[in-house]
């Protein structure tokens, strides 16, 4: 196996021969996924930074890793400073990085397949400053040395049933057909993996936590379609439940579709396909129009069959929280992955559970304060008396997916850490009682949770909500609580009710613990006397104790002790009777009144 | 005098001998101002509509007006239906009407000295769908048909003194050479006439209640400029003020003086500079760089000098609000006209005062919920009790600019009344008592002022705060306090030490009442004990007494309540002094602890 010094020197060495004096590598694939088969991990392969989320590029004479402030640790651990150079977004990005340091004249290669044309658009205005150009390649160099680069999941694709996706593959495809229609437009192209999955009622495994396969689809004006995916992947099942409207071809074939389709007016969305794409509808001679892929937002509104299923399966994961929590707090000599392991255990009981929604965060203490920890051998950490204990996890279940964060003291926690769970706990309440009008931003609410701690000069460096899908997506647009024009995408969007969101705000200190309190949240219309408005608010999803330990009561306003009486009444009507008698009697007590 | 429908006639006749099918008529003029002289009230001369904000469409069969939703109801009374269309933005656009609307392959004429060059490109793009083009036009179509149209204002510049800007003009010009070398640039276009009034530390009276002169100025690299003014608006005194790093040329030279910059790079801000300017300096070659107007930040940031202005500008004006409730409260038979009558004259006794900041808003009963009323003869409401006064004024005085909102009872106020007002008061005492980190953007904080209204389905339809001049416009950005993404640019501006800003929530009942409660604040570094951030807050500049008759107290917290009583003796403190001794006593009760 190759150091990772070995793999830049050779990287450059075939950036020689290609004839190019630099390359840009993302993170992510040819569908813009947050998460990416192993066939794609080039960052990781090149660097080794394991974070989510990060993009890097290479000179002759530099190299530099571009991470946010989650990964600011991280990226130090895992990339090696001597060959690298660290530089953090959105201080600074790629584009602005290469003007700087890009040679003159110099050509800088990229991979259509693995940017926005928007980016491109960027990259290549700031490099026409230094008189350099942005090349696109044919072929991705870093897969022409990756010798043991893994091949794409040739896993079959799963039927997603009506019973839990709660309409046909065929009337979703209608209602796209109807948009086109609004839009004049012929076909609609969807490159996100999670859009085809939604689209045609199918499931996959092809990448880890989203139970998605790798595939494109062209949908047209008569509701019917084109779905792109490996041969061997397609199972008389799968065809069988496509039917006639949806006609399968190789994946390998999606770029020799797109180039048929001359004169056709395509909808294409620009934040979610690659700028090849763009460049084979144009040389076909396609008539672009760039707008939001149509099933963004009925995906995102849940309807009544995915909110039962949400529902349910948060009971079971939540029941599988308490039970987690009841062996955390009776378990001696815990570790951070004996912990996540246990938890894992316990939620693999479940046989409706497919996978977990991401990697669990299970940090303790000064692991705590890492935004996205992964726990590992090396950073494993022993629980000691006197600190807190963060775990952010989640399931794919068939019904649903689950995202929930618990903090709980171990040993006796010090006044600081009550005080400041409290804040974040007062934020989390903020939140879920918010009541506003239809038509609100996302954006519009994120300083509720914030407003308790910046009381006490504190703050958190992340967003306060995401959106989450139906077995599909932890992290699905288009919604999201977090300040407009900040690091997130999504807070001006309006909330409308049938959107789920995590309610997640937290306090980390550096170097010592973090705290994060995460529900679910679903949004509903609100019925308030006399309103001239038609209101909105939040219907609590996730039910599993909020550690009391960690409560200074005294802080709470009389409405805030209520909610949280209220919310630990709830939780014990939905899960205790899913448990043993022991098991409900720590409920019982976890849950009782402050 | 002819009627308006009369002068729509004689502009398509003007319109069809300029060979043009249509015409786009904004309010603005040359500068991008908000408040305009009388010289370029063409819409208003045009339709009847008095409003500040709205534009206009005349096609040969179709005439379109547009206006926000604070003119809804004005908009109707005041411009005849049968030959307008009454359209709403931001529900449309002129762009996307005449998308619509221009007949197939028009010319549609626009006056590239009022539009921006974004708004030029956008409705140029959406012409283009229906074969239509946009068309520059050499003279205004309407200038050559309005027979008695006033000449611009011919009134001298003055000088404003060092002792309130607080920094000497050369040093403001050196501070934008710096910015200039720092962008590489040779010069930058000043066009907005407060940017010109703050750099050259000179005021006028060219616009109504913004003390400014209609002007141009190119500031140089060396720290010299080039003010463009008419030349018989200039003094012995203004010359000797300027000195000799200013060249002065006739406002008429400016487009011509643009025609000189070929090669060099210049900066323009396209917020604030029209499209003709740009087309002015493409045509002589220059190199454009489309930066923020560089005087923005630090005439937005005030300096000592200004904030001790500020505050004894806001006691004398408190001073005369609290002499003004008290008339109103011991005066019978009052009206709309009447009222704001006397405030005026009240403010006109200190000889400080040069102008209103604005035309007041003084509204009884159903006119106090139109948002930016301002009464005439013809709605001239008489006082009834039962009910509550709306007054919102302010004033442009030597040292300051004020604004300032008071709802008073007059007569019994029903509970609903109390109710409301005491939850506009728990939004504007939300606002005041926020606390953030610094690099806080306006936008985040405004939905604290409507948490208390949501929570009873009640909403503001405008936003919570607007910067301030000092001396200066009564609506300076870049700063603002509402949602980013709706109708107000500003929100997404991170707020700094020393911007100022208004502080209105309100709440307004069709047809029955409005309320609305504004205090200025400053935005200052707050001390938190253990804060791991810099932390910014609000320091109260306005001062007078909020009507203690319409709090129901019990609704308020603990703090809430604290807030009031802390403020009004403060009210006491600040504005007593100045007051005769029966005043004196009218303040003291009102003024008293709930």
């Amino acid at each position: 196996m190759s150091s990772h010094a070995d793999r830049l020197a050779a990287l450059r060495e075939q950036l020689k021969s290609d004839r190019l004096d630099g390359f840009v590598v993302p993170l992510t694939d040819e569908h813009m996924s947050e998460y990416v088969g192993s066939y794609a991990q080039r960052l990781a392969w090149l660097t080794g930074f394991e974070g989510s989320a990060g993009s890097a590029v290479v000179l002759p004479e530099a190299a530099a890793i571009f991470t946010d402030g989650r990964y600011t640790l991280q990226v130090r651990q895992q990339v090696d400073g001597a060959h690298w150079s660290f530089q953090s977004v959105p201080d600074t990005s790629i584009a602005s990085w290469l003007k700087e340091h890009a040679p003159e004249g110099a050509r800088i290669g990229y991979d259509p397949w693995l940017h926005r044309r928007d980016w491109v658009r960027q990259a290549a205005a700031a490099l026409a400053a230094r008189g350099a150009t942005l090349v696109p390649v044919e072929r991705n160099p870093i897969d022409r040395i990756w010798g043991d680069r893994p091949e794409p999941s040739k896993a079959s694709l799963v039927v997603h049933p009506e019973r839990f996706a709660g309409r046909s593959s065929a009337d979703k495809r209608q209602t796209v057909a109807d948009w086109l229609a609004g839009n004049k437009a012929d076909a609609a192209v969807l490159a996100a993996l999670d859009s085809i999955a939604w689209t045609f009622n199918v499931r996959g495994t092809d990448v880890s936590h989203t139970p998605v396969a790798l595939a494109y689809a062209l949908v047209h004006s008569d509701g019917t379609a084109d779905l792109f995916v490996a041969g061997e992947k397609v199972t008389p099942e799968l065809r069988a439940h496509l039917g006639n409207g949806v006609r399968l071809h190789d994946r390998a074939a999606f770029e020799e579709a797109l180039g048929e389709l001359k004169d056709k007016t395509v909808a294409v969305d620009p934040e979610r396909s690659v700028a090849a794409i763009f460049e084979a509808l144009d040389k076909a001679g396609a008539n672009i129009v760039e707008l939001r892929d149509p099933t963004v937002l009925p995906r995102a509104i849940k309807n009544e069959a995915e909110l039962a299923g949400q529902r349910a399966a948060q009971s079971r994961d939540g029941a599988a929280i308490a039970r987690f929590l009841k062996w955390v707090d009776e378990t001696d000599e815990l570790d951070e992955l004996k912990a996540s392991d246990r938890l894992e255990a316990i939620r693999r009981e479940d046989p409706s559970l497919k996978d977990l929604s991401f990697d669990s965060i299970s940090g303790f203490g000064p692991n705590g304060a890492i935004v996205h920890y992964r726990s590992s051998e090396k950073t494993n950490l022993k629980f000691e008396p006197g600190s807190l204990y963060l775990i952010d996890s989640g399931g794919q279940y068939e019904d649903g997916t689950t995202d929930i964060t618990r903090t709980v003291a171990i040993g006796e926690p010090s006044q600081e850490m009550r005080e400041r769970f409290t804040r974040v706990l007062q934020g989390h309440i903020a939140i879920d009682t918010a009541v506003f009008p239809k038509g609100t931003r996302g954006g519009q609410l994120d300083s509720f949770a914030r407003r308790p701690l910046w009381e006490a000069g504190l703050d958190y460096a992340h967003g306060t909500g995401h959106g989450v899908g139906s077995f599909l997506s932890v992290h699905e647009g288009p919604q999201r609580i977090a300040p407009v024009g900040g690091a997130y995408a999504g807070g001006d969007e309006p909330l409308a009710a049938g959107m789920i969101l995590s309610n997640e705000p937290g306090y980390y200190k550096a170097g010592d613990y973090g705290i994060r309190i995460e529900n679910l949240v679903l949004v509903v219309p609100v019925e308030v006397e006399g309103a001239e408005k038609e209101m909105l608010g939040f219907e609590t999803l996730t039910f599993a104790p909020i550690d009391r330990r960690l409560i200074s009561a005294e802080m709470l306003s009389d409405k805030e002790r209520r909610w949280v009486d209220n919310y630990h009444a709830e939780v014990v009507r939905r899960i205790g009777p899913s448990l043993g008698a022991a098991e409900r009697g720590w409920l019982e007590a976890a849950c009782a009144p402050l």
